[in-house]
Formats: structure tokens, C-alpha cells, sequence
């Protein structure tokens, strides 16, 4: 990682972004805000990051030229989406520092390596065991035990990619329908609370991590997060200590999210890790009105070889997700007092979509 | 005012911007975080404002066909500065609603009919009189007396087309240096503070003000501004008050900063309007970061047809202008705890020159 130490920006200078969604779109933000200007590269022309920026370059990922062109434009790249193509990684790395470095997306892409990686550091995550056909699903489920969830090692996200399995389902039917031939299946965990770290590391070593955020999904998809999250202070250290290992062991550079899980113990309530994700993240999201610093701007700030943030928190702060046509409701969310709206700019309200997020603080007495 | 109100812009509209300063940048970056997009039209290429939004156009505001271009591009137009050209002006509102009526201008930007608007509202400021040559300056004297401030009736800003005059001083020679005919003799209020309000007005009628604001300038220019003003909350209260009748009696939409001295009374302190500004207000800048609705967010609320926001205070806020080479500290600022830091995009650091600020948030005990 010695050449990401080199990466020192000026006011003025661009970053580039790859990717065009609301990540990307609130990356490019929280650059402007620092003086730095933003490139983004999507392949989508109705990408919602190119409307706030001047620069912004619409092409495949496999077009070569064009990235060369991007990299040739900007000062250093950074991305919004754990699946960047491993051409495209390279294509970029021969011309500008890529921060988070693209080696990380190995461990994190596949999930059972990244579970090998977060259990080879002594923390502790669900059972789990490779899968790759019916036959091995059976020997899985003998030593896992059900209920339990089979999903495929790579390209899942918001509950797409996976099922739960209990008693008496069809395995075979099962294991055709997820139509891979890598999968895991994971123990189904009976958690207390879902919560995550945001985690900032920068490429000196200092890591900053936010309070810990207790998240609700509903469909598979964050809608509610709360900071901070209602745990022990002990086991709000703990959290923070499992991430900054994790940012650590990967040698990071940038901002990554931890997902965890409240489980009940003898001793106490203790904590699995569920996913790493190598980028900001959805439960990362209130600290953009709730806190002096936000997520975006500590990735930011790592990625230009600037100082992390010392963030305050405001108060105790609700995100709510807008999701699909709950987007609608912006006029009466404008009306809430002390509520802050973020939309996204996005074309249709698809089911599913997120489409926005508000903010809400309760200043501290 | 009938059109204004028709105003109503969809989430994905665009709104027009006159000027690409660092209000029009964060007008933009308002309108962004609201899922609208931003058209930002400035003479200057090196306008900081086009580095945030796809679209702008990069022509002098006397070229009515490139107004002409822009307006039919966007959805509403409004601007970041008080000398909008009157034949700009009604280019643009031949196509599309103008918000702010530039009708107001003509009482804003005249120093000489803004102080008769404001007294003729029973609302108090300094002593002044009409000066138009060295002999009606005599005159203005023997009625305001002395010290007093000479000021040209338009264009001024940041102390520019302003002499303090005192006890014998030249009188011709301080006429000829302002080298206008058409001045304003104003009374040197020996304030005690200097406070401002920062009031939003839709289209329907509705105002909502912020916390006062307490200022302290350095060399003519706003260096730090505290939310809440250190004052009694009966003075705040009347401070809104005057804003809010000043908003309301220019049928005003938008966002505008009204400049007050807190002066000693008989009865305890009162209030003089010093200054109406019919735009974001640099002494607003706290709001980003230390309220849950910024003014910039207000502003284009209004002029969107949306519901005005009901900010909540994070905290005790304390606004820091970074001005001139002050900007090349910002390394030392991005690490103090709970500060936020904005940094506007300019190129050089020239004395004077506003180059970004920093927000400081005292959580509520």
C-alpha cells in the first residue's frame, strides 16, 4: 500500500468515481464540499451522480479506452460498488491510485472467503459451509442444521441470491433454482438486533469508527437505522473493535461498513459478523445530517490522503430508507420538524428502488 | 405574485441559477440533496458553481439569447447576488418564473429607497440623508452629524464604496474619492452587537425564520457568526418580527438575511435594520451543518412551490469565514473535533476573498 500513501490531493484537484448511483451521488457531494471536484463513470445515461457533477463519463466497464481516458483525468479513483471487474481494476491501477485497493474485493466479493478471512481473525460469525451441488447442500445442512439460509458466494445483495431453507423443503428444487454452482449455506442466526460499524481507515493506519447503528430491514432491505444503537457501552466497543481489526487485516483505505448480529449468550449478549461491505454504506447514512462528519466525507478524506474527521454526534438520530413509491410521501416528510430529505434523483419509483432517505435528530437534552 | 404560485417542481426538475459564486454553489448542492437538478449560468469560467451541476451556461448576463437558452432549459430561476441586470431580468421572466420578483431589487439595491421602505414599515434604522455633491454631503452632516458613514446609494459590498467620516476631514476631497452622484450619509450607530436574521417566505404567505444570528466582522467582512445570538429572548423575538414584516411587505419569495444593530435604549436594548440582503446570507452559512434545514434548502424549497422546513438547531453554533490565505490552514481544520469544513472551489486565495468556512457544533447539555 506504499503508493496510496503517496496519494496527497490540493483543493481543487478530482476525484474519480466509479459508479453513478446514490453512493456515487453522495461521494461526488461530499467532495464538493471539500473543494474537490468529481468524475464519475457509469455505464447508465440516467445515472443520478452524473446530475452533480461536471465532468462524468457514460461507458461499459469494459471499455478499456474510456477508463484509460477517466483514469487520465482525475487524481485518484475510488468506487461506490464492491463489484468492479477485475480488467477494469487493473486498466485503472496502471494509471492512478485505486483506493480501496481492488485486492480487498477478493475477500469481500465471495462470501465464503470473506468468512474464512473475518474467522481466521478470531471473530466469530454463523455457521457455514461451501455448497457447489445438491448432493453437497445435504452434507451442509448435516453439519449446519436448519433453519438456514443457502446463498450464492457472489453478486447477492438486498436478499437477492439467496433462500432460507427449513424442514421438509425440496433441496433439490432448492439448489436448482439458485441456478449457481457456488453457493454457501449459512446457519440461520436468532439474533436480538441487526447493527453496523462504519468504520474509516485512512493510509497511515488511524482508524475512526462512527457509534455503532441498529438496523431493521423489511423485505430484506434496510429501511430504519438508529444511532446509537440500544446495546451495552461494552459491546459498542466490542463492535467498534471487530471493525477496526477487519479494516486492519485488509489494509484499508477508505470508509467499509460491518454488519452484525446482537445474539443472546450465556455470559451476556455477544456479536457475529455478517457481512463487510467495502464501501459507504446504506446504515452509514444519518451521519450526513447527524453528525459533524459523515461517512462520505471520511471516504473522501482517506481516499485524498487527507486527515480522517473527529465527528460529533448531533443527537439520536433515525434514518428511514424511501423506498419505491414511498418516495412519493417527500412533501409530507418536508413538513416534519427537524426531519432532513435526501432524494436521490432517480427516474422511476420501482419496488425495491431506494429511492431516498430522511433524517431525523433528537438533539441531546 | 399570481405566478410564483404556480410554481411546483417534480423531483428531477431543474432550477435555473444566476451566478456561480458560493451561493450559487450551495444553492445547488441544496437542490441536488432534494433530488432537483441545477442549470448555473455565470460570465465566469472559473464560476465554482458549474463544478457541482452537469449544466451551465458560461455567458455575460447581457446576452439575452444565451438567457434566453437557459431559461428555456430549467424549470424556475433564481440567483445569488443582488445586481441581477434589470434587462436580464425580464428576458428571463418572459419564459419562466423568476423567484425572487426582481420588482424587490429596485428597493434592495438602492441604500437610499431600502431605508425609506423599512422606516415607512415604522421599523428603525440609522440617521441618513441624500448626499448628490459636496455641499448636500454639508448639509447631510449638519442634519446626521458626526462620525458618519458615506456610502454610494448602489453596488457596495464588504466595506467597497464606503468612508467613514469624521471631525475635519476633508469633505471634497472624501466626495471625490466615492466618485458617484449618488450617495447615502448614514449615522454611525455606536452598536453593541451586531445580529441577523435569516427568514424564508413561500409563495402562500408562510415565513420561517432561524435562530438570530450574532456576527462579528473583520475589516468590513463577516468573520464569525454564533447561533443563537447572544440576546435577550424578547429582542429575538422582535428581530424576527421585523424580518418577517419586511418578507411580507415585499410579498417576497425565497430567502433573505436582514442585518440588525442591537443599540442601547432608555428601556434596554433595541434594534436597527442595517441592511437587507434579498438573498442567502453568508451570516446563514451555520445552517448547513448546525440545523436540520439549511437556508440554501429553504431557499430552494420556496422557489420549488415546496413546503418551507421546520429547522431544529443542533446546537450552539459557531461559523468561522476562512478568507484569503486563512483556507491554507484547512489541514489543521479538518482534524479539530466536531467541525465540519467547506471549502468553495476557488483558485486563488486573494486577500479578501471568501474561500470556504468552518461550522463548530456544541451538542446541547
Amino acid at each position: 500500500m506504499t503508493s496510496s500513501k503517496q496519494v496527497a490531493l490540493k483543493p481543487g484537484d478530482t476525484v474519480g468515481i466509479l459508479g453513478g448511483g446514490q453512493l456515487g451521488r453522495m461521494l461526488a457531494l461530499a467532495a464538493a464540499r471539500l473543494g474537490l471536484k468529481s468524475h464519475v463513470f457509469s455505464p447508465d445515461p440516467d445515472s443520478p451522480a452524473f446530475d452533480v457533477v461536471q465532468h462524468c463519463t457514460c461507458a461499459e466497464y469494459a471499455d478499456i479506452e474510456a477508463l484509460e481516458l477517466f483514469a487520465s483525468d482525475v487524481d485518484v479513483i475510488t468506487y461506490e460498488f464492491e463489484n468492479v471487474p477485475t480488467a477494469a481494476a487493473m486498466a485503472l491501477q496502471a494509471r492512478r491510485p485505486v483506493l480501496p485497493d481492488t485486492k480487498i474485493l477478493e475477500t469481500t466479493q465471495d462470501r465464503l472467503i470473506e468468512k474464512n478471512f473475518v474467522n481466521g481473525l478470531g471473530i466469530g460469525t454463523a455457521g457455514y459451509a461451501d455448497v457447489t451441488s445438491a448432493e453437497s447442500l445435504r452434507q451442509a445442512i448435516a453439519k449446519i442444521g436448519l433453519p438456514a439460509v443457502l446463498k450464492t458466494r457472489r453478486f447477492g445483495y438486498d436478499g437477492k441470491g439467496q433462500a432460507m431453507i427449513r424442514e421438509d423443503d425440496d433441496l433439490d428444487a432448492v439448489w436448482a433454482a439458485l441456478a449457481t454452482r457456488s453457493a454457501i449455506l449459512e446457519g440461520f442466526v436468532p439474533f436480538e438486533k441487526e447493527v453496523s460499524v462504519i468504520a474509516a481507515r485512512s493510509a497511515d493506519g488511524h482508524v475512526v469508527c462512527f457509534d455503532v447503528t441498529e438496523n431493521e430491514h423489511q423485505n430484506h432491505i434496510l429501511k430504519f437505522s438508529y444511532a446509537p444503537a440500544a446495546i451495552p457501552a461494552a459491546l459498542a466497543d466490542e463492535a467498534r473493535t471487530i471493525a477496526t481489526k477487519i479494516a486492519n487485516a485488509l489494509n484499508y483505505v477508505g470508509v467499509l461498513g460491518v454488519e452484525l448480529f446482537v445474539v443472546p449468550g450465556k455470559n451476556g449478549p455477544g456479536l457475529l459478523v455478517n457481512e463487510i461491505a467495502p464501501r459507504v454504506h446504506n446504515s452509514g447514512h444519518w451521519t450526513l445530517d447527524g453528525a459533524s462528519v459523515s461517512q462520505f466525507e471520511q471516504h473522501i478524506r482517506t481516499i485524498a490522503g487527507w486527515p480522517l474527521g473527529n465527528p460529533i454526534r448531533h443527537g439520536q438520530v433515525t434514518m428511514t430508507n424511501l423506498i419505491g413509491d414511498e418516495v412519493l410521501d417527500y412533501g409530507k416528510w418536508l413538513t416534519v420538524p427537524g426531519a432532513t430529505v435526501h432524494l436521490y434523483g432517480k427516474g422511476a419509483a420501482r419496488p425495491g428502488r431506494k429511492m431516498g432517505h430522511v433524517t431525523e435528530v433528537k438533539p441531546h437534552r
